[in-house]
């Protein structure tokens, strides 16, 4: 296998570096290199200032062979891209006569003189390749020096990505040769993010020394893991079939957490077995909010499975939408297994659907007591064919988005797991 | 006004360079910082990577006075951060027996063990302060190496941002002397973005060369769009009282499109309203799938408000649980006005409240038509102290998530505009 390239990609833009932007372009950037097999070695966002940029392009250079630049093509003082990449280069920057009738006959197609500051956009770096942009007045660059590939690329998406899509692909294909980099993505709930390293990771240390090697990053959200398992390759019909067997053998020391072994999402997956089933589900939330039913809505075409939800905030929307008697709620409290089993049983017969989950807690700051601290969670399940219904009480600790988050998806899981007939033994359950 | 310090942001973990995953670690780390006066030089993102991640924190400390990691402090092979820290800044790495105590005693809260694999978050570099994580097991480190001040902090946000705010503040607010960077947030509903910028443009120039100088920035969200001011200055009581002032003037040409002038979220703004005016609230939701009462429910206390909600995904639900005859729907359709509005005024009599809202439309892929493509959705609002009920129907461009989202927010919107009598004239209201 040829040596794996890799790459490094730096967003230019003060704007970036604000508390509310993020670069996405780099998203897209990586999409395509790693479809070519190459990796990101790493990605850095800084702002319109020569020093810094010039220290960056520098940083890369001494460490990759690719750098892709996304923004400060711009007409104005504030973009520096092109001359900081030709200062660091050591190359002259020539303005382009003919690039210059293009930027003005773009501005003629509208109407509109070009205002001189656009001149800029028409000087190009010694020996560089200028790169058309269709959507828009910057044109973009591309320079091989000392065998490296440097491409400089408008900020706004529309106009970097035919680009990257053209010209810079076509170039980074010759250099990348044969080598893919495949990925897997598999999704484990009810467990902790150590429990789950401790159970995987004798499995992928071996995959480390193997042919061809496999790559494994777990990443964890509130109730949910992350599984991913790449590999770079020269056969992708062998890459492929290799990560089926890994996968495979992450899913024998997992068993039954494991949600989904090709990037499905959980609500997704509850979607289809619900569908298989030719089933309907009904909701009954209250701390949650109606998350769940959100969730669960976000999957195109659940119409087919998802009938309604009774969102019951208050104890009397619990009495009067689902009949839990108002004297049960008096003697257990709000979040009570005879609440939560009288939600999901209420829900069931009153929608007259297969199967309900029902979710009552305690999301803070305010309202928890010694006994029932802030983010003790009821989550029950009911199903009537056979009439079959769990329930659990979690503790989740964190803030209210959290506590809400992390009910939505363990009730999801915990529906998963009554319908596949799997015991209720998940991490955050407390006995 | 002295020279302002700045920092460098890094945050480490592969998952972070994979095609669908942004820090956004960044951005409350650069909101604090800025906070403080500090700039941030540049941010970069390293993936979990010995070398890669060693270059950059060399790189960093040739640059700037302050570093902050974000992620790599966990349990497994892959959290490279903290020995990487130690290795670069040739200190050696020890265990502290005490914090694996804590560690232990944290996971025995829960009835775990702890799994031998978390020791390793015991691990401090030599000199390092520790940072106690009330909200995970990963200890945060600080660390003070010739006049730099280096922290390494866990990639979870809930375990970040108390450590920011804490310890890391108090530090840094000693680093930073006297000048100020202060922000005003505000929130604008209703309108395109070229719309906004097209009103404020005019106002917000003139501050630019104004003392102190006043920045603005637009950043556009689906529905919402914020306004950030922003000025720095030695006098942090003049900072506040020019922002104050230029606030008072965008809202003067904004008016009634204005939700908020002080950061507070739309959902808080309607949360607001209802508990002054002591009303409680239902909803009655269809295409938003329980979104619209998830985000009201995002707000502490928001049960003081909220009653209860209907998510009548299916139309029999629609009939069942808010009256909507079954006539109505096969007539006009589900999503329509008379439908919106029999929802809103069916939750509002079947809840016993003071304020319905209603929201039935085509969120897609499919299910569009010529007539009602997807994207159309019917939003109704109705009170009853004296009864009033207004309906409009909207139009929104993009995928499932995003018209839902779009939705939602919009809901919220013309609840809050229906409560102050403001006209409904937003830009996505077809008429």
């Amino acid at each position: 296998m040829s040596r794996p390239l890799s790459a490094a990609i730096l967003a230019v833009g003060s704007e970036m570096l604000t508390p509310s932007r993020v670069d996405t372009n780099s998203l897209y950037v990586t999409q395509v290199l790693n479809g070519l097999g190459i990796g990101v070695a790493y990605k850095a966002v800084v702002g319109d200032d020569r020093d810094e940029l010039a220290a960056q392009i520098r940083h890369a250079l001494g460490r990759v062979p690719i750098l892709v630049l996304t923004g400060g093509l711009g007409p104005t003082d504030d973009d520096l891209t092109r001359e900081v990449v030709a200062e660091v280069l050591g190359r002259s920057l020539l303005e382009q006569a003919e690039l210059v009738e293009t930027i003005r006959a773009r501005f003629a197609t509208r109407g509109l003189p070009m205002p001189d500051v656009n001149r800029r956009q028409a000087m190009v770096p010694e020996g560089a390749t200028v790169l058309d942009n269709p959507n828009g007045s910057a044109p973009g660059l591309l320079i091989e020096h000392d065998g490296a590939l440097i491409a400089l690329l408008p900020g706004p998406p529309r106009e970097m990505r035919p680009m990257l899509d053209g010209a810079v692909r076509t170039r980074l294909v010759a250099m990348a040769g044969s080598t893919r980099l495949l990925r897997r993505v598999m999704r484990v709930a009810g467990r902790t993010e150590s429990r789950v390293e401790e159970r995987v990771q004798p499995v992928y240390r071996a995959w480390l020394d193997a042919t061809p090697r496999i790559e494994t990053t777990i990443l964890a959200a509130p109730g949910l893991i992350e599984l991913h398992l790449t590999t770079q390759v020269d056969d992708e019909a062998a890459g492929w079939e290799a990560l089926a067997r890994a996968v495979a053998e992450i899913d024998g020391v997992l068993g039954g957490d494991v949600v989904s072994t090709n990037d499905v999402t959980l609500e997704a997956v509850v979607g289809q077995m619900l569908r298989q089933r030719g089933w309907r589900i009904a909701l009954a939330e209250s701390c949650t909010g109606g998350l769940v039913t959100s969730r669960l809505t976000d999957v195109p075409g659940s119409s087919a499975y998802v009938d309604r939800s009774f969102v019951v905030y208050s104890n009397a929307a619990k009495t009067d939408m689902l009949g839990v008697p108002a004297e049960m709620i008096a003697r257990h409290g709000a979040v009570s297994q005879e609440v939560a089993r009288a939600m999901a049983e209420g829900a069931l017969a009153r929608a007259g659907v297969d199967m309900a989950i029902a979710i009552t807690g305690i999301a803070g700051p305010d309202g928890g007591s010694d006994e029932k601290p802030v983010g003790t969670v009821w989550i029950a399940v009911a199903t009537n064919q056979p009439p079959r219904t769990q329930a659990a009480v979690c503790r989740f600790l964190g803030g209210r988005e959290f506590v809400k988050m992390f009910s939505a998806l363990t009730a999801l899981d915990l529906a998963r797991r009554h319908i596949l007939d799997l015991p209720w033994d998940v991490d955050w359950i407390r006995r």
